[in-house]
């Protein structure tokens, strides 16, 4: 990453869908006119014309061993090899009903991917996808060719939209049904072709993010003239195209229209737009900057009761911006609304599960602003983390704050506190235990006394994304299917917005003492989101999480409510075993439960498709029964 | 077996929801009354009444540790235990929207299992599933449970229709969204009652011989009284529970009207009345008798290519009463129309895979009967089966037969025939490679020659059995996934009637020589299956074979076509990896494959479910790509 936030630069390429007898004058040319890729066809189209024209013994003959001449071939040696797309040629017809003409495609294809594969492209592309009727035969034909493709990636051609239907996203489908029929194989990547017009509705673009789209076409004509008379996107092509840039980094191909539509556009007009592009990208966010590199990287929720925290990560949670302002705003409307100014009250506040002390500090620093006394206690039960609280109470503390070296579960204070301060939420709020420590930290608190947080909220949405699919589908196990993650989301979109599933609030008057079971933590939670318009894909299901600190004072990793710059928390997803299809306008229900036992916590999860007459049309079992994949040690 | 086809009798037991409270009187009249088993409440509905009152300090207690008073239980000790079904408590509502009723039946349907696997009951049932809203609770509790029972067996009581709705499959639907949260295990079976209308829709009713159907309730109150006042079962009851017990021989609970409700009858009327169904079930059909004890049972298909048969197989194949009937006229009427009256003329008749020798008896008695004559050349490559046709030609043939020792891939002949007799089918038709077999022998055979069999077509149809998906589940690997099996079909229910996929005719005319490749013999084919007005579920693909031996001559194992008798050759199955629910009126399409390579032949294939809109609502990724899973050696 580049400190100041610089997002990458997407590669451009020249593409041609005529073939070049002289194909150095090609590259020549794309490299003059400053691009960094060529995409070309990589067979003659005349090679298609003999083969199918063969009858009899001499289509045997080709069957048995299709051999190329040098002139059927447009790139006849490796030569920019590394920079260069290879186009499939567009006769190849994969589901052709007539069985000679599918027959001669599925060996051409695959004689031209392995002449592709033996120069060493970076990548060829399919004819663009049919609109409709079957892909089934090409999927085969693909699933077979990748095993053995190492280097060269494949791209499969889709349009954005179907020019004659735009609002539908049958373009969209004709790729779902491929993807599934070779079961998301991951070495199949999508290049996608904008079109002059574009859906209006949103999602129809967005879904591709969370698609595999490696590389994107778009054409000369797509452009429009500027006031000037310089090839520019239109307005939501510019937007589409720098969420794709942003999201995805893909290849962009561009060409050069054979007579000038443009009245000021010289041949590298169109590279020159998109490098204008590349240079005004939106700067990342901090949360981005900090999550640079770990996007849709799965990561295992922490489990700070069972583990210690080591001191980086300390470290870096303590360097968020937002959180701790948001955790001393809290502390001080609570001193305020709980001592009268001017009194000399001393409050007593404990801080449970202090780490190395930044919710000391915020309390400090609440009470300095609010001019309210306050004693604290800084109770941890990490070793490591209290030798840190014993420099800072002898450096700066002193006498203003008690250590306690206990785990808050067991320890029995001699008094008890005004407010009770800790940070023990996870990203999906309760998932890191906080309902069951403050259980047993609340007899520290007075009857009537504070809790910060007072209350959080689980959140829940069903998501889209091949990425993190496949990231969990490659370790080949049930486990991995039933553990959720935390993840900084990017090739993602959610199927609706997102639904609370339960609240813990805190202090629970369901707790006297202390808790014989705990059975009042157990939740049970079903929420149905109405899909669009739209057929769409369910990978998993997104996790986040909303806090009340005090009163109006927030903290939020939920979307649509989410504390700018705040970065301590990515979401959480909860995979599923088998992608749900999702058609226009079903009801997607998601059952969600916290289950324990005397030893962990865990979560099960089950979603489930209903047509509009209320019937089941995909569904997955339970998911981690029992927590025999996940839990989270008491 | 019983060896006149006799079929096993189903039990038969005594069902009471009343509790009792000398449950001594129940066991003794229940035996009195001719009753293998009793079907009785564990706890008595005072414990329910006494939990649900419990509020704050006892609640929690009884939580933490619920125990039974002596009082509660009305199974108080082991006793019959082996013979007892116990019913699980009314008042358990697992998916009650009140936490607390919710949370208390959780524990309390824990306690009452624990309790009856402590007592050693042969089985519990649950309340009756309602006919609609939310059992996910329910399916995650007894998913939980099921897990630590050994001995005793879980059943979910089902109704077979909703009252209300008889013509919808409401039941059914509920029972499956049950099932499928639980991932189809195995340790949850059905107890399934009887209601007074059944559907008329026939599929409705077969579709529950799919399913895990361990147990049937009829309450006396569905039978009606005959002429003498005696209670019977309609005949719409008695054909459904005559399909049952045959197909599934399931436990039936009868109950005792607590008032007389047909004229004649006394305790043990109902009990008489199944005990005459028992003795009056059909006869097994030969097929069946010899499939018993194999009906559901996954075999891998014979790859008898590559390997040799062995000697009792042979003699299995050889006792078919149909299929060498069926060839021999096949070639009685080839030689009919070959070779005029009274003509001297010596027909050369091929056997090829002569194996022991039953067709070459075909042919020599098809001679005799048709007053032809004939020459017979014997082609076989198993050395161990040569030995047989040896013994066979030096004491009955002698030299109206030629053996010839050789692979018919291979052989040389000195002169052609004029017709070429094989039987290389396998359930799939093509599945043994006969196409790639007869190729080879086709050069023996004149320009003008016949083959018999001349055509054969592989048939699928889209097909239901929690059975069989279990069998292979049980496995845990995606090699038995991708894997057809040979299989007699038992607990299994069409989704609708079955389609042709491809047919191969001999001799072929493409081929012409030695052929170069095999590519004549790939296939490929799209078939769509509308579903009917229920919901469904589909757990794989049948497949069969129907085979034109010589002109109207036919063999089949086709459901529609079936040759009576005939046994040689159970259907094919061909599973899928998750099983796919199928709403109403949905349209399933199937796609084939048979692909080749230079050493193998294989199966590929994958199913999608799509709406009214044509959107797809669920679907499978391609099996077998490659041919990873399995494969036919050439």
């Amino acid at each position: 990453m580049d400190s100041d936030g610089t997002r990458p630069k997407c590669p451009r390429g020249l593409l041609t869908n005529d073939y070049y007898d002289n194909i150095e004058t090609f590259i020549s040319a794309a490299y003059e006119t400053g691009h960094d890729f060529l995409a070309t066809p990589i067979v003659h189209p005349k090679y298609g014309d003999r083969v199918n024209g063969y009858k009899g013994k001499q289509l045997q003959e080709w069957r048995a061993r299709p051999v190329y001449d040098r002139d059927d071939l447009i790139l006849k040696k490796a030569q920019s090899q590394e920079v260069t797309l290879g186009l499939l040629s567009k006769w190849l017809k994969l589901d052709s009903k007539d069985a000679d003409l599918r027959v001669n495609s599925e060996i051409a294809l695959r004689q031209e991917i392995q002449w592709a594969c033996h120069l060493g492209l970076f990548a060829v592309a399919t004819p663009c996808l049919p609109s409709k009727g079957s892909v089934a035969n090409l999927a085969r034909v693909l699933n077979h060719a990748v095993s053995a493709m190492s280097v060269t990636q494949l791209f499969v051609h889709v349009k954005v939209a179907d020019v004659k239907d735009l609002e539908s996203n049958r373009a969209w489908k004709q790729w779902n049904k491929l993807r599934n029929l070779t079961e998301h194989n991951p070495k199949i990547g999508i290049i996608l072709e904008l079109t002059f017009h574009l859906p209006k509705n949103e999602m129809l673009l967005d879904m591709w993010l969370a698609e595999p789209v490696k590389a994107i076409i778009i054409p000369a004509e797509i452009f429009v003239s500027n006031p000037k008379g310089y090839p520019v996107l239109k307005k939501s092509h510019q937007a589409f195209v720098k969420k794709l840039m942003e999201k995805t980094a893909p290849y962009i191909a561009l060409t050069i229209p054979p007579t000038q539509i443009h009245p000021m556009a010289v041949p590298n007009s169109y590279c020159e737009y998109i490098n204008f592009l590349n240079n005004h990208l939106s700067k990342m966010d901090p949360v981005e900057q900090f999550a640079f590199g770990y996007q849709d990287f799965l990561q295992n929720p922490l489990q700070p009761l069972m583990d210690n925290l080591d001191n980086s990560m300390y470290a870096t949670f303590e360097s968020d911006p937002i959180k701790y302002q948001e955790y001393e705003n809290a502390v001080y409307h609570a001193l305020l609304d709980r001592v009268k100014d001017g009194s000399d009250y001393e409050s007593v506040v404990m801080v449970v599960g202090a780490g190395r002390g930044p919710l000391v500090n915020c309390c400090l620093r609440a009470a300095d602003r609010a001019d309210r006394k306050i004693h604290v206690y800084a109770v941890e039960k990490n070793p490591n983390a209290f030798v840190t609280l014993q420099n800072a109470k002898a450096e700066t503390w002193h006498d203003q704050v008690t250590l306690v070296f206990a785990d808050m579960r067991k320890w029995k204070p001699e008094r008890q506190c005004d407010i009770l301060v800790s940070e023990l939420l996870g990203s999906f709020g309760d998932n890191e235990l906080s309902p069951e420590c403050l259980d047993g930290a609340q007899k520290f608190l007075k009857p009537d006394g504070i809790s910060i947080p007072c209350a959080y909220t689980a959140y829940v949405s069903p998501m889209a994304s091949s990425k993190l699919y496949n990231e969990v589908a490659s370790y080949k196990d049930l486990t991995h299917f039933e553990t959720p993650y935390v993840v900084m989301f990017q090739k993602t979109c959610e199927l609706a917005p997102s639904k609370p599933v339960w609240t813990f609030e805190h202090p629970n008057p369901q707790v006297d003492g202390e808790p014989t079971d705990n059975l009042h933590n157990v939740r049970f939670a079903s929420v149905d989101f109405q899909a669009g318009p739209q057929d769409m894909i369910m990978h998993g299901i997104a996790g986040y999480f909303e806090a009340q600190l005090y009163k109006n004072v927030m903290i939020s990793i939920h979307p649509q409510t989410h504390s700018p710059g705040m970065f301590s928390w990515f979401p959480i997803f909860f995979p599923i075993r088998t992608p749900l299809q999702v058609p226009a306008h079903s009801n997607v229900s998601i059952q969600f439960w916290r289950a324990t036992d005397e030893k962990k916590v865990w979560y099960e999860w089950s979603a489930s498709v209903e047509n509009d007459e209320g019937d089941v049309t995909a569904d997955t079992p339970i998911h981690n029964v029992g927590g025999r994949s996940y839990w989270v040690g008491l």
